[in-house]
């Protein structure tokens, strides 16, 4: 029997994993920073969560959702994004009820069913953040912020913040109109999906890969917002330059999602071959009360950390490996063998990163399994030393080597490690 | 409309999640003391997998999976434990091939459906170790040192670790016939469970709970083991003794699960209300072959978080709470406003965690809200400042303040605070 892992998801194993340590404790440390704490909501949730808060139209909900019936027969869906489980964890637990801005973080897994191809996964990974009980458009750009020093600081290069503001609901459903008289004519010519979405939602077909070259005439929502979504926006732009945080507007900019209100941003890259959107955001001011009952307004970005690492891996930036151990301890002989035994949990107790053979090999062999194991120091323990009551140590990138007395080891090395 | 999260999970929040970050800290440094390295395997897998290697009579895998078919057919279940995943990825990327022992771990939301009780979740969370690649009884002991170092470093006082030798596949065959003639007389008075349990796995009755003042007299598997067995088991003795671990030889303790081998051993503690199993593991030599073909030796552990959390809590340990953040800036006027979004900025890229308020509220609102994020520093920024180019600086600890020039705020700060 030979087991696989299921299609479209993989295994993060030592030697990939750090590059995942690494951008992680990035994004903790920028929370940390920007101080936004941490929440973390449960794998799944109702079925009917990710209908009302991600949008029943969007494709991740009407074709991507892994969704089953439990034992009690409930609807149950592994989250196939962040937000929602946050905006229901916010109000279900009446975070509102606290006198300050609740700024939240998440990390971790989500799920969509969808082919498997370079870079999207069934299990996928994603970092976001979402702030609530603000309508501050500095806010927004705080946001912003945040995601841009995220990939500036796990290292790619050339990062563009795109922005636009797409207004509030009322503004957008009078927009709808003026559209669909700019779509009707050319309805026939549209792709299907096109067609389809004049019917859901023809703001997003102006998003459309296939027919943009039809719309370079089209009206834009950016010129029909009312004074209140005008001033909003301009001031995310003052703040944006108030960082010095280059960024461009795209008026087609609308997003994947239903929810979003006022700001919507994303960031790109040059990565995987064309310059492509690496993560986004923007403003949701109705979605709490959609989910929640109590309305509070949002705002908050997602990130995949798949495309993270993929572009980072395309433009060869420099992610931290391994941590390389201490101190490899290398006994000859079964009393030797027993005192490593020892001295391994003195020194791990302390602080200190040490490892052993466990294979019974030759001293030859072992010291080539310390050099894998990239050790900084060997200490070697046969019949003579523990005689002596000494380990012989040697310093791998110096070669040096010296006697240190057993019960010196310890604080020999801790001071030598600093 | 409200939503609520499914029964039997859980929100982690600020003011709690923090914990989980402690103790997850603590696992992942004493992982790289003892040079166990990360693994991440998917959230679900092949249910066949978990029937393989769990084991089809244990109560998870009989009762407790969330099992689903997913669009494609498959019959995929949530991971209900950490092993046989580990264990698969471990053989379907050929780890093996590398010349060391293989040591893994991993920290991550396991899936069980059961009633949801003090301390039992349908989304649980465990950390567990993995060591493949060697039958070496001292790798056995620093497993065992591992999780014993995990409850002792969090806080957890008075733990005590009873190990036990399951022996071998044969040893356990030829045993369970001799157990066999113990229990048949008294079939018909046991539990319903054992008389189950009679017929699929005779050594788990001596288990039970129920029927546990019947088997005084019970013949121990101890006492059957053959030399290599009884010699295995006396080395790991003595690994655990030179480290100066205190165990106790429980003779009734074979775990849940079915595939251990050798050694087995579980860590108790005084937590919630009686002395309770917090966490275990054992030795699994046919594991590896069972799910990947290739046979390896193993040995490893798995401990919940949420009762570790429990037993810290009844205990009434010291964990370590949310952050303080560095300072909170506290702008007066639409100039200063401004300006304070161009510091934050500056600040946050510094390295310093700082923050603002986004309600346009009063400085005296202000300045309660600086106090509620437990800020070391406030700085106020009013008109008068901005005029001289000076920010108002305030040392919450001790209530010096001083004036401190606008573009030297990140030098001062990243001095004072070190």
């Amino acid at each position: 029997m030979s087991f696989q892992k299921p299609k479209g998801t993989q295994d993060l194993l030592p030697g990939i994993v750090e590059k995942w340590q690494y951008i992680e404790a990035k994004a903790r440390d920028l929370c940390r920073r920007y101080h936004y704490k941490e929440i973390r909501t449960p794998i799944f949730e109702h079925t009917e969560l990710f209908q009302r808060g991600v949008g029943e139209t969007t494709d991740i909900v009407e074709k991507e959702m892994y969704t089953f019936l439990d034992k009690g027969g409930r609807h149950i869906a592994l989250r196939p994004e962040g937000t929602a489980g946050v905006v229901r964890a916010y109000a279900e637990n009446k975070l509102y009820a606290e006198p300050d801005v609740t700024k939240l973080y998440y990390i971790g897994p989500m799920f969509r069913y969808e082919q498997p191809q370079a870079g999207r996964y069934r299990q996928l990974h994603q970092f976001g953040v979402e702030a609530f009980g603000s309508t501050d458009p500095a806010l927004d750009a705080e946001v912003i912020a945040l995601g841009y020093s995220f990939y500036k600081e796990v290292g790619i290069r050339d990062v563009t913040v795109e922005i636009n503001s797409v207004g509030t609901p009322e503004i957008r459903a009078r927009f709808r109109q003026t559209l669909l008289n700019f779509l009707e004519p050319m309805r026939s010519e549209l792709c299907k999906d096109c067609q389809n979405r004049m019917e859901k939602n023809p703001l997003r077909v102006l998003d459309c890969k296939v027919d943009q070259h039809r719309f370079a005439g089209a009206p834009e929502l950016i010129d029909h917002l009312d004074e209140e979504c005008a001033a909003h926006f301009e001031a995310v732009k003052q703040s944006l330059s108030a960082m010095n945080i280059p960024y461009r507007i795209n008026p087609r900019l609308v997003r994947g999602l239903d929810y979003y209100t006022h700001t919507a941003f994303e960031y790109k890259a040059e990565g995987i071959g064309a310059i492509d959107t690496i993560g986004g955001g923007g403003r949701y001011n109705g979605l709490v009360g959609e989910i929640g009952g109590q309305d509070q307004p949002g705002v908050g970005l997602g990130l995949g950390l798949e495309r993270t690492l993929l572009v980072l891996e395309s433009q060869q930036a420099d992610v931290p490996g391994a941590q390389p151990i201490d101190v490899y301890l290398v006994p000859m002989g079964d009393r030797a063998e027993r005192e490593a035994v020892k001295l391994l949990f003195e020194l791990r107790s302390a602080g200190i990163a040490a490892e052993k053979d466990y294979l019974q090999r030759k001293m030859k062999a072992q010291l080539k399994a310390a050099d894998r194991s990239q050790a900084r120091y060997v200490a070697i323990l046969g019949e003579d030393e523990l005689e002596q009551g000494v380990i012989a140590l040697k310093e791998m990138a110096t070669g040096e080597q010296q006697s240190v007395p057993l019960g010196e080891l310890l604080s020999f090395l801790k001071s030598a490690l600093g």
